[in-house]
């Protein structure tokens, strides 16, 4: 049986063009392909959120679905689709795979396990699934799993433990294969615990797995794609591409393939992609960003010109009183390097002007963050207008770290459409720097070299503010990702007592701050906003 | 049988403070009480969101629980808490009420339906409960429910069908009294449906529902209280206080109660309340606003003041070049009514600063909306500088309509911490003005009657980019609370196609402006951000 797993990219509720990609592959494999598979959801795009509670939106699946059996003559076609519970249950709705053949809807699998924690709500919408059985297809016989419905046989589901567990359900069945459709979010690293996942249930079954994933980025997930064919006992046999679409070809030669290494190439190809996905399904082309000669920005810039394309990308200096100069020619040579244009405007006469206006109401009071913050905003208000007036959308460039812990400012740097770099941390940011710069000096090596400052004062530098960032990410990260209390990641990581309680009362104080940041692209176990959701009033910390 | 139903205000994740005023209520009625019984997760607050995921969090509570149990001596305390699931399930933790009496644990209650749509996300914490009993104390058979679980036998549970109904569960159990503990939050009508699933559940038992609220707001939620021991076959006996703490005394004697019918009242008062706990609870007191002389900042104005006292308020009335004369002594008479200072910063000064620097920039091109959001900006930096520099938070003003269909500038007039009639439709918001000058006219009467203008450019309306609020209104209400599609709300409410069509595709278009938005507090059945969760990037509409 030679089978086509179409790692394909849609678009979120976009039921026409969806259908017209699953049509156009299913015609391309035909002939050579005796099944072709397409991931989760793959009609509708995943993760389609409240779309799904538009009776309109559900009614008008099912012609579209019909439109794919139709073309079907001649071949085998698994397809994710959503489809309507007529019978008992919670939820009228099921997350299921469509099995199809030569014209003809055989069935389908639902979802048994809905993962409802982190970036997941699928019980928000779906009923669980039922029952499972085995297809057979060319004397073959296949199960057809949906993407969780195997990770809890390796125990990767977070804070969950489901009461039942496919692949067990599975055994007596003797499947020769297993498929699972997949819409598997990117994290750092994600694609080996895949790979431990489909092994495990390769190895129970004594049986191949196929997990056909989807590709591209909605909002804030990013799907890497990396579909894989895995023999028994564990053996990666066939690797589709990272972050782009393919179709993986599987058939009874027995190859071999490796799991990706290149973690720093994988994790800017993720926000690359995140980018570009970004911007293209909302038909924006062009992209402006503010260039502040340190090591945020220029990560940005480089994803951004790799996402859109040099022509498209717009960097603007907005130097002050307290820019160095430094500052100023790093962010030049940044963009002599990109080869992308950079305008300079200087925010010195709005800011004299907003000084005098407000001169009368601060009642003599000295300086302090709320003229750093007239900076920081004045700066936001001049890229605002550039995207208002020529069409530009701003990508904002502040990582994670500093979301975390509100070392930002509302309204100022947090400005854009997107936000890059947000799950990225401050450490993560020089890692992926030194990676662009593995060949050749993209980004200056002095902006790499000197000190975090956000020059919104004389003199200043990160660390007035903020502990070592060496420190701070290995808390966040042990806090945020981890769950660790405060005396766990002490007494694991040996930070001082008085460091960590401090990180993580900033982390809950700046809670009002990332309620308001725009969305940022989710690259980490953990990722504020869509992964994780808390009160921003609360006194547990 | 003599009960006290304690409708406290929580906050989240207070645990040290929330057992105190537990314990203060037990002693408080003590002696004059048999019962003593309090809200949903009254121990940690609802909702508590991802704080249920810290282990040491929920390692806590016990301790706290305990000394409830310690306090309990000659008395029945019932009360909400999280516990442990020991045993099998998907998720590691209970929604619980626990059942204490003279020291002693007597068991729990877990809740049986867990919310999972609108605003509730249960199911990403919480397992299901798996039994129900009844509880004898001085010879009468008490059910103890907790919310949800008497919402399904009255049908009101949004896109969601319950395989279970524990109100028909327990028929045959006979029970001489339910007993509900609740949190469940406030919307227009809401003390209407509740009093009906009480009804109906007393109807159903042949026996008297007692319904334990909690009052105050975290968040974007407020919980208007209203307590209420309804007789069957559904009589509402008794009424606790709406918005405030408050005992319910219930005892066999016979009363008639009547159900609040003030919804505009209501509604004011829940908004009043949701300022307040938002400020207060996290320990902020001032709050400043722009005030353009127009209706929607009138009227929060009125809120702030009522809720924090005028001498925390601080007006700001910023004019350009385009306020009417109209608008400034609009906006001056106001806060002479109110009673609040007012301080006037004109615009102009950074207008022309920013329209000189970005001249060069912007390529000759004619004024558009990016000249209309510099002015926006500006009177958002004002407002942030003087939170910055005076520790006022600032209060956004805009409100529904507005907010659904992105008429609105995103880092202007969106500028806040809190927004406070930002599920407030804007024909509401004139009903509220009403209601306000029902004795006596507080809020200009030119503000209520001159045509909505955001003031921007010379003589601007509304209803230049908008069709009339009376008819977007109707299609937001009907769009966004009822899931109608673009059929149904022309066939029903007569409206045009055309407007129909293009206020759905601007409700989509501007999900990214939402997703910046401050909070804002929920009154509505369906508010953006809290409730309702759609992609920014998508092609359904």
């Amino acid at each position: 049986m030679r089978i086509a797993s179409a790692q394909i990219n849609p678009i979120i509720g976009d039921l026409k063009g969806n259908c017209e990609k699953i049509i156009a592959v299913i015609k391309q494999v035909k002939g050579s392909a005796d099944m072709v598979v397409f991931p989760e959801l793959a009609l509708c795009g995943y993760p389609p959120e409240d779309l799904l509670l538009h009776q309109e939106f559900i009614d008008a699946i099912p012609s579209y679905l019909d439109k794919i059996v139709q073309a079907s003559q001649g071949i085998v076609v698994i397809v994710g689709t959503v489809r309507k519970n007529l019978s008992d249950g919670e939820k009228p709705i099921y997350n299921s795979a469509a099995i199809i053949q030569d014209q003809k809807l055989l069935g389908f699998h639902d979802k048994w396990l809905l993962p409802t924690y982190d970036v997941f709500d699928e019980r928000r919408y779906f009923e669980m699934g039922k029952s499972l059985q085995t297809w057979e297809f060319f004397g073959k016989k296949v199960a057809v799993l949906i993407c969780e419905d195997m990770w809890q046989h390796a125990g990767y589901v977070g804070w969950t433990r489901y009461p039942c567990d496919p692949i067990n359900e599975l055994i007596d069945k003797k499947p020769d294969l297993v498929i699972n459709i997949s819409s598997s979010p990117y994290h750092f690293q994600k694609p080996e615990q895949r790979f431990n996942v489909c092994a495990k249930a390769a190895k129970t079954l004594k049986c191949p797995v196929l997990l056909c994933c989807q590709v591209g980025a909605n909002d804030q997930l990013i799907f890497d794609g990396y579909s894989m064919y895995v023999t028994p006992p564990g053996n990666l046999s066939r690797l589709a591409k990272g972050f782009e679409v393919d179709v993986l070809w599987v058939d009874d030669q027995e190859e071999k393939a490796s799991l990706p290494n290149d973690h720093w190439g994988d994790l800017y190809r993720a926000l690359v992609l995140g980018v570009r996905d970004y911007f293209h399904k909302q038909g924006f082309t062009k992209a402006c960003l503010g260039l502040s000669g340190g090591i945020d920005s220029a990560l940005v810039a480089c994803i951004a010109k790799e996402a859109l394309g040099k022509e498209n990308i717009l960097a603007v200096s907005m130097p002050s009183r307290f820019s160095s100069e430094g500052s100023k020619t790093d962010a030049a040579l940044l963009c002599k390097n990109l080869q992308i244009p950079m305008k300079e405007i200087s925010i010195e006469g709005p800011f004299e002007s907003f000084l005098n206006l407000l001169e009368p109401c601060f009642e003599k009071r000295a300086p302090d963050v709320t003229e750093e913050n007239i900076q920081a905003r004045i700066r936001g208000m001049v890229l605002m207008a550039l995207s208002n007036k020529l069409g530009y959308l701003v990508v904002s460039t502040g990582n994670k770290s500093e979301l975390a812990l509100g070392y930002c400012t509302l309204y100022g740097d947090m400005c854009g459409g997107l936000s890059v770099i947000a799950d990225v941390l401050k450490t993560q940011v020089y890692g992926l720097a030194n990676w662009i710069n593995k060949d050749k000096e993209i980004i200056p090596r002095s902006t790499i070299e000197k000190a975090p400052s956000a020059e919104l004062r004389h003199g200043q530098k990160d660390t007035d503010t903020l502990p070592d960032y060496a420190l701070v990410d290995v808390v966040l990260q042990a806090y945020i990702e981890d769950f660790l209390s405060p005396d766990e990641i002490i007494e694991k990581y040996k930070v001082p007592a008085e460091v960590v309680h401090k990180i993580i009362r900033m982390i809950h104080l700046a809670e009002y701050k990332r309620r308001q940041s725009p969305p940022g692209l989710r690259i980490s176990r953990k990722a504020f906003r869509v992964g994780r959701r808390f009160p921003i009033v609360q006194k547990w910390v």
